[in-house]
């Protein structure tokens, strides 16, 4: 406790905000994602409001060391790993909704609320906040904005980005920017927010955030259907968008998945199908029921089986049931698991999973496919015994040739999950020399030092 | 024509894509702003290709040159405007709409198509491109792009920037840069499009846009009602909002600009009204009647009279055209005018009213105001005599007021006509010095030598 650094965060921090026990300090040292280098921190430190987290950042900054900002740690492509000897900037503490006002449709809360927590809390006004992404009920806004975090709401309403007003970010510096507003419009100067959405953690720290909100929609109407080829799901997929259909919900999930989830909860789906779709529509009442036998025809014409319309909520939840722990349901069926994270346009869906197909058959491995077919952003799961060598080479040459198939179909490496550590080299071959280069200099503007996050995204 | 500038430029651009004569050059110096100077440019170039628009930044590069890209020039606040010894860039004849993929439901367009044009091409694959600015007949989207232009849609589809998927633009350097992607989602790398939507010109030139379409709506139904204050016009559109409804249009006119339209085209509005709502939903048709008796509902309840539920589209069409042409009913009360665009929380609505209603007694000018009601965007138009310079000083005070009253109501300067040279000052005192610190730093990143439309938005 005597080192400089310790001594210069304590001046601005309360103790019990700050973390050097090196036992505790392991628990800081990932998110979820697999095969990423993590470090060990030097010191993490819990901020319980902006000024804290300047103060962190003026000593950062004095010291020239690293700082990585953490969430809820849920991030599967280590964008939130430590690095060694960096100080870990645990948001989490940081969780006040400082204001919910509802006649203007914003809310205003600070980087350590739970998603689950806000979208609870504007429910209970009427109001809706969509983006959902699985990890909803241990995923922190402030993470959710650092990634743009999606969800299976996105085909209708679009990702964390398109919810995000205005920020107030820390700067590498210690300095307090303020970006956006909190009108409904605004064209003053350029668009600061949407630099920071989805910058991982490498431009600034995000102390505030202002979103918009929507009024809550109608009960959701659910319906299924089985296919007997990927193909006839991705025919279906397209003809829905096609026919001008604006579903709420419209997930996908393939054979091995199926099977996971029977095999994790005997759900009782027939293993000889080749696909499930789920889709949902969130129109008023009348509405919903004619797009739901209007997804149900499609369905129908497209090959599918067993197209099941549900009744109420309940069932609709059931038809969903497998679909939504299919996160949990792969988990079981291997030791190891890369989850990737492709988004084609949707047209190419099958096109997409017949590539996965036959790299799976190519690697001798399981390769399980769910995603949010409206959006073509899919979630294929390489499955591998972590234990064996071979098959974890064999798992990582399938999750890199995964991404070039995407890229190939026109398609992005990362839909919602994000660049990180896992997909550094994956960025450069998506966007190109120039591209690299911008992003690098951007940095710069807001992180001279490179203190923030540095070796995520890009190297710099 | 023996000028070093000249030369080089014909080296990689067509002769007829050069314009040197000095008069035709008088005609590309203004948008349509007042009271921004505007300087006259050395040559004018019309690119008909990616490649041309490279050519002339690398030449003027080269030269040192300023570089003014226009669109429609149907701006209002300067951004187009030339600057002595510039070469004003004109992107209208890069005008193809490239692709229309409607299962993917995107356009792919250069920059000097039409939003007309646009708007009308995609509803013939039955798709819905929302952002309609009044200008839209004669504004590209190129322009729409660099000003993140806005509309009566706003209120339910968003602003330019929302439909924006990516960009091939040119920086100052004459490199290209691709931006964005053509799928539903994406977080590979900083959200680099969004940086250049509503950036006026200072960053790059836009060679291509992919725009996101909706599916075509229905045919919306309307309903207008007057007011016996503004107040009560204010209260209304409070309680549509709470109510979670969400209008695909919420328009508001003050009593003066109602007395102009009547002067205008005798549309036998009562002058003794003091303001009046027009509302439009989009649902589906059963859901859109619902909507449209529950909005007449809250009118009445909020104190409105002479609420009147259009029958038909034509009938809504009439219902409206007071709102749409009130551009062109104002023009013509007075010699001269200044538009402003402020845009406060739309709670603010009737305070920001009745603040404008005290400026326009202190400065005896009328100032008419309409606007987008719900998103608290107005367009408060102050009238003045031209030739008369004491009405035109108290003009400018007026116009200036109004945008300190927009910012101490919690609003922003410029809901959607920009910066440009017509609110510099002001825009730094809406953002503060870190923010306007940052955003010339940003422009360094992309522009080092500060060649693309200099002094607009802010001085370097």
């Amino acid at each position: 406790m005597t080192d400089g650094l310790i001594k210069d965060l304590a001046a601005g921090i309360p103790k019990d905000a700050i973390v050097t026990d090196v036992d505790l300090l392991q628990s800081y040292r990932n998110d979820m994602a697999t095969f990423c280098p993590a470090g060990t921190p030097k010191v993490a430190v819990f901020p319980r409001q902006t000024e804290h987290v300047q103060h962190v950042l003026r000593t950062a900054s004095k010291h020239h060391v690293p700082v990585v900002p953490q969430g809820g740690r849920t991030g599967l492509s280590g964008a939130a790993n430590a690095i060694d000897g960096c100080i870990v900037l645990g948001m989490d503490r940081m969780n006040r909704i400082k204001e919910i006002d509802t006649a203007n449709r914003i809310a205003v809360v600070e980087p350590g609320v739970l998603n689950y927590e806000l979208s609870q809390k504007v429910l209970e006004h009427g109001l809706f906040y969509p983006p959902d992404p699985s990890s909803w009920d241990i995923s922190t806004i402030g993470g959710n904005v650092a990634t743009n975090a999606g969800g299976l709401c996105c085909v209708k309403y679009g990702v964390t980005a398109d919810f995000v007003r205005g920020l107030e970010v820390i700067l590498a510096s210690g300095e307090m920017l303020k970006t956006g507003r909190r009108t409904a419009k605004g064209v003053a100067g350029y668009d600061l927010s949407k630099i920071f959405v989805g910058s991982e953690g490498t431009l600034g720290v995000v102390t505030e955030v202002t979103l918009a909100l929507l009024p809550q929609p109608s009960e959701p109407r659910t319906v299924a259907a089985l296919f007997p080829s990927v193909r006839q799901a991705g025919d279906a997929v397209a003809r829905i968008i096609a026919n001008g259909h604006q579903p709420s919900l419209l997930e996908f999930m393939d054979q091995a998945s199926l099977r996971a989830a029977n095999a994790y909860k005997n759900f009782g789906l027939p293993e000889t199908a080749a696909a499930m779709l789920v889709a949902q529509s969130d129109a008023a009442p009348e509405q919903a029921k004619a797009d739901i036998a209007g997804y149900a025809r499609i369905f129908e014409d497209a090959g599918g089986f067993d197209v099941a319309e549900a009744e109420d909520k309940e069932e609709g939840d059931l038809l969903l049931a497998a679909r939504r722990e299919s996160h949990f349901a792969l988990e079981r069926i291997g030791t190891g698991r890369l989850i990737d994270d492709v988004c084609v346009p949707r047209t190419e869906l099958a096109a997409f999973v017949e590539r996965v197909e036959a790299i799976a058959t190519d690697v001798d491995l399981l390769i399980a496919v769910v995603g949010h077919a409206g959006d073509g952003n899919l979630h294929p799961n390489v499955v591998f015994e972590a234990s064996d060598p071979a098959q974890t080479e064999r798992a990582k040459q399938a999750f890199a040739d995964i991404m070039a198939v995407g890229l190939e179909l026109g398609g992005t490496v990362t839909g919602e999950h994000g660049v990180g550590m896992l997909k550094r080299e994956w960025l450069a071959r998506e966007i190109g020399e120039t591209s690299l280069r911008v992003h690098r200099e951007l940095k710069k503007v807001f992180d001279p030092q490179g203190i923030l996050n540095p070796g995520k995204v890009f190297t710099l």
